[in-house]
């Protein structure tokens, strides 16, 4: 205790006394993985304002041998920043917009500004910044780079990685290093920003980003299509590769999923909806309605329904499609949920799985997500205190695991390993690739205090 | 002597007598440095034909500690495959495409097989494979993959490793293993996958890889605008980008450049041209005529004349572009080349500051490259045998790489760092990041045998 106590007094030199919050402060200790129990703990919570500031709380951390916990927006899925004990650093006060460039296309941004501030800024001057992970209100910047966020548009535009040129980190002891920068291509050096980029706060702190933006689209038009059952849903979507279509977003709804949150979706539903594709064609406006037209014709055969959002209708949609997370969670209260990532023609099998180990582990299973990509969000349904359910979940989620890589998929494409999901990690790779890990975690932390416990 | 002997006989007993050539075969030791005079020396050359023969090369190099110096077609900037010594292990016979399922838009092709073969292929199946480096007949997948080669059509569609999903990969002392694969999204465990790419054999040796590939635009329409000087042609670019345009290449030319490759230019050039401006449109025919007449707009303001080729000239034009490189060189029968990297809005003032460097240095200097990506082939000619230019283009080139490093860029966007700008990188990066990757290197390669002298 008396450490705790020391340990809070230092940090208070660094960052004020009104900074450091105990360690009780329930805010800080659960992500999204809250929905299945996950509750952490923590000696402390600091909340630097500067890079100067984080790396003196790292270096005083790494002196004590105090762990330290990186934490952006907490709507993780994976437990990534819940704490096991040690000092939680906060980055929400790093929100300055260090530079912005529209005519050149790019944005300096620290670690904890929101995601959806960085998309408002860009639009507001003509530009997007691509990745659009599902709270992005909620989430920032940082924690985004930190698990690589995805998003239904990734498949046009790809993930958060492919949008950051450049990092600034503050590496153990206390280290303020640059990876990449303002520039658009780099091939000096090894790729330490991409090491980076998904590495979950375990090798090195992220508090600055540059990133890449884009001339906004002039409009984007979704298509949505209903089926009787996901034979044919998936049919629908691969006709749409395979006439060489692409859409911004190529998403899908099963049966379950319909069933949890199709109440809140703006039409009407036919009946018999048992499987849902959402596509969207983007571009200038004679170019989006055009794809839209080529899309609506791939899809439409062996549809129940065909719908397509007028522009006005367009954003109340896509918020309905970002809160089927939540509406999911709401049906008992709790869930389980995986991303699993598999190979474009195996996403049919990927689901179909997915329902059969609900069957055979006795629990509600559902999935959703971003087809085009091949990453599902495979979904068990708990209630919060059912501890049997969730033993059942875990089994059920470690054979999912097995069957991506199987199919020759990955267990995690846009979330991260965190704390939940370290044993499926150890079944993917394989020894040698474990002991590169290994190794690279020990070379940019060689005491073990960043994240422990997390990812590796 | 007789240690080579010795490993000779043994790479024989792997892949056949037939397949280890004598170490002075010229063939396999120079790349296009030779322009400068770069020649390398090697013990033997061995062709292994399969993944499970570049394992036992490795393995048998390894043992013996003898260096080991992948190779693919040898078209490098940088001598980065140009051997020092050792064992050169060329990757041509590995020309296998493993799988290709243009429904899912992906290929699995083997290290050896060149890039314009990746090209035809998904081509000839309504694909593309966006990479587009100069010397795609010549230069193989494998080593686009380990310099991240770039090409004109990287501003809007990435680098080589934008389109990597996967890689196979023998890693020391000789163990096969795989980073990444058929998927689209993977943030489990770290990214070596990224590490690998640009990584110039440093670290293992790539022998197959899973691209991504992208339906075929429907047609190409470039536009072609001269100016009277940088400064005019430098204000279109500007204001292509300024426009929110975004087109597939935004490449340039200056003065120098123009006089040493515009003979060949397919169409007659107004006298002044002091800079030219290369931008493609692509997209479906509607898509990319109007992106093409936005493009004559943002660029006729200033120009002398303004070129649209027709889709039966666009070809041939292309083809006079990928040539400059080599016109450029003919001019006085060598060059020293480099591919700094700058901030889009720094581009004039490079291209300014690599003139000034040549009037400074008596040396005859031009600049031509990606401008949209703000990368430069800042070139010094001169004659073969003139050491003393040499000795002062290098002085020139250092002071180079300095401006791009004070201009917030970096040394090499496209080519690497081989053999001739270690200096450059050791000059870039900060003690901190300059450990990271001696140590990360030491992870992957204990012995150092692996392209050693290379990149660090």
């Amino acid at each position: 205790m008396s450490n705790v106590t020391e340990v809070s007094a230092d940090l208070a030199k660094i960052v004020g006394a009104e900074h450091v919050l105990p360690g009780s402060t329930a805010h800080y200790l659960h992500d999204a993985t809250e929905a299945r129990g996950l509750l952490g703990f923590a000696d402390c919570v600091v909340l630097p304002e500067t890079v100067e500031q984080v790396a003196e709380v790292m270096r005083c951390c790494y002196e004590r041998s105090i762990p330290i916990v990186p934490r952006g927006g907490g709507t993780g899925f994976a437990g990534g920043c819940v704490p096991q004990g040690g000092v939680v650093l906060s980055l929400e006060r790093l929100t300055k917009v260090r530079a912005f460039d529209p005519f050149s296309w790019k944005m300096h941004v620290e670690a904890g500004v929101p995601t959806g501030r960085v998309h408002r800024l860009a639009r507001e001057n003509g530009l997007i910044f691509p990745p659009d992970p599902g709270a992005a209100e909620q989430s920032q910047i940082g924690g985004n780079i930190a698990t690589n966020a995805g998003g239904p548009h990734a498949f046009k535009y790809g993930v958060t990685g492919a949008w950051v040129t450049g990092l600034e980190v503050v590496l153990p002891p206390g280290n303020i290093v640059e990876f990449g920068g303002p520039f658009r291509k780099d091939v000096a050096g090894y790729d330490l920003k991409s090491l980076m980029i998904g590495s979950e706060g375990t090798l090195g702190i992220v508090t600055a980003a540059w990133l890449k933006l884009l001339p906004a689209p002039e409009c984007a038009l979704p298509v949505i299509a209903c089926y009787a059952d996901a034979a044919s849903g998936c049919g629908a979507l691969e006709r749409v590769l395979g006439s060489g279509l692409v859409p911004a977003a190529l998403e899908y709804l099963d049966a379950g999923t319909i069933a949890a949150s199709g109440g809140a979706f703006p039409w009407p539903l036919p009946e018999q909806a048992g499987f849902m594709v959402i596509a969207e064609a983007d571009g200038t406006r004679a170019e989006a309605e055009a794809l839209c037209e080529e899309l609506r014709e791939a899809l439409g055969e062996d549809a129940l329904e065909l719908y397509s959002p007028s522009a006005r209708e367009t954003e109340p949609f896509w918020r309905w499609r970002h809160g089927v997370s939540i509406a999911v969670e709401a049906a008992l209260g709790g869930k389980l949920s995986e991303d699993i990532v598999v190979p474009f023609e195996h996403v049919g099998r990927a689901i179909a799985a997915t329902v059969e180990l609900g069957d055979r582990y006795d629990l509600p299973a559902l999935s959703w997500g971003h087809a085009g990509d091949g990453n599902l969000h495979a979904t068990f349904l708990l209630a919060p205190d059912d501890t049997a359910a969730l033993e059942r979940a875990d089994a059920a989620a470690r054979e999912l695991f097995a069957l991506a890589v199987e199919l020759g998929g990955s267990v995690s494409g846009e979330h991260g390993i965190g704390l939940v999901k370290r044993d499926a990690l150890s079944s993917l790779a394989d020894g040698t690739v474990r002991s590169l890990y290994a190794e690279i975690k020990d070379i940019f932390d060689p005491a073990g205090l960043l994240n422990p416990g997390k990812k590796l």
